[in-house]
């Protein structure tokens, strides 16, 4: 009999878990680092089980209880090849355990289980959607033959011009000088750092580009409008799949959104809870809907 | 006393080595594997070894004369951090050593050292300009942050569009569908293939992306086309400086100039000598001119 439930959201800067009795009172949360396949296997399922086991030891329960608990985890980069088998050889004490993608898992909570899609902007771009019984997602590939109008690709574009404009290729902005900044304005220091530069590294600097872009900085507001663009696109793809519900996902939606065509905003929906929400869907959660969907 | 002279080109993909004694008659030559500092400072020091071993046993020298020879080596990536000082260090058998960029041999070749500049254009991008006793390179800070107009920038566009064009984010041209068959057009393994992806992987695609902008593929065309603009605005920057002569090299070189407006391409001039006879300038060797400059 499952008594409780184990919701994780392993995305690709950190690890999530809440656990909650069949009520969806939270009896416990936990969080690691990131739990992204690309860094190897071992290292993510390290960040699932530190994630796990403080929501564990948090909620009081014991290795007893494990036996009543169903699991449900969305992943960063499960759709790697060999990475699903490999998970499904894993022997887990739980009741049930049921593997998904991060996309899934905010595509659950953001709409309760319900079809509708969900377009995810952070460090990378990934849409995912639920119609008619097929699951799937569009984007999301990785950095950086993919991710169109994420933080990352905000981020390179930024710095393809700062060394332009640093080198008189093009003309220096503020954004520039701003970038080049971090690097003493040396070109040296630039090509050290992208050496060992993850995506995250060139999504942390997204922010930057869009103060300047809403400053008015030239080169920043072409950077965000083709963005913006591929973000547009990106949604009017699916939608052209029938999709009824869309949401704006992610930590650059927020800042992003004002970039996008006022009929592209009014045309999405407010998530009705996040991806810890989805990955107890994912589990078998389910918890009667709220009144207000909208 | 000098009277052998050892040219080494150290490049991205290979590396070559010529031995000549002070007429520049060729006593020897070898070649080994990649020399850039990007994958560790001993794997180059290995092939360059490699090459001027293999250059020395072929003309027949013995360790006797290691003594009488003055070698010049161009390198890849020489301009990262420490390496200079690295090879500062190294205790080499030879009567003087020469260490610089593979953009500056390859311009000491294209000019005999006279004043002029190079615009090489390969799995990078880089030009090299020496005018007025001054010596400096724009561009070629590595892929994916600088490169533009490069083999690797045309493969990485391509790679995009083809995985748009596969999830229905885009309309699917030949080109795209070329791509994509690579991968069985199956993005999990495109995704595979990026994860171990350097950027000669990412410039083994320019040649495709060049067959089909020439059969008039539209995606094919609009990516060349930025490569070309990246291309002669590098151009434009280098005259800009008060350069005389610029030659465009590289592999990709003499597939991309018909891309060029001819009013640019004009403007360009003829190399007198490749990046190893740049080197064994480097090394001190002096050759007349030949007559037909121009």
């Amino acid at each position: 009999m499952t008594r409780y439930f184990l919701g994780i959201d392993g995305g690709g800067s950190h690890c999530r878990a809440r656990l909650t009795d069949a009520e969806g009172t939270v009896l416990g949360e936990g969080r690691a680092g990131p739990a992204n396949s690309r860094a190897g296997f071992e290292p993510m399922i390290q960040s699932l089980s530190e994630a796990s086991n403080e929501a564990l030891a948090a909620s009081g329960l014991g290795t007893g209880d494990l036996g009543e608990i169903a699991m449900g985890a969305g992943l960063a980069g499960i759709s790697r090849i060999g990475i699903r088998e490999k998970l499904a050889g894993l022997a887990l004490p739980f009741a049930s355990t049921r593997f998904d993608s991060d996309a899934v898992i905010a595509n659950l909570g953001a709409h309760r289980g319900e079809d509708g899609a969900v377009l995810i902007l952070g460090t990378g771009s990934i849409a995912h959607i639920r119609q008619d019984g097929r699951s799937y997602s569009i984007g999301g590939y990785g950095f950086p033959i993919s991710d169109e109008g994420s933080g990352a690709a905000l981020g390179l574009s930024a710095m393809r011009h700062a060394l332009r404009a640093l080198d008189g290729r093009t003309k220096p902005t503020p954004l520039s000088a701003a970038i080049t900044a971090r690097f003493g304005h040396d070109t040296a220091r630039a090509i050290e750092w992208m050496d060992n530069a993850v995506p995250r590294d060139y999504g942390s600097l997204a922010p930057v580009v869009l103060d300047y872009a809403e400053a008015g900085d030239e080169i920043a507001h072409a950077i965000v409008e083709e963005a913006a663009r591929h973000i547009e696109r990106f949604i009017e793809t699916v939608f052209q799949r029938g999709v009824q519900n869309c949401s704006l996902l992610g930590g650059l939606a927020p800042r992003i959104q004002p970039w996008l065509k006022a009929r592209t905003v009014a045309r999405l929906s407010r998530p009705e809870g996040d991806a810890l929400d989805g990955a107890l869907y994912l589990a078998g959660l389910r918890l009667p809907a709220p009144l207000d969907r909208g």
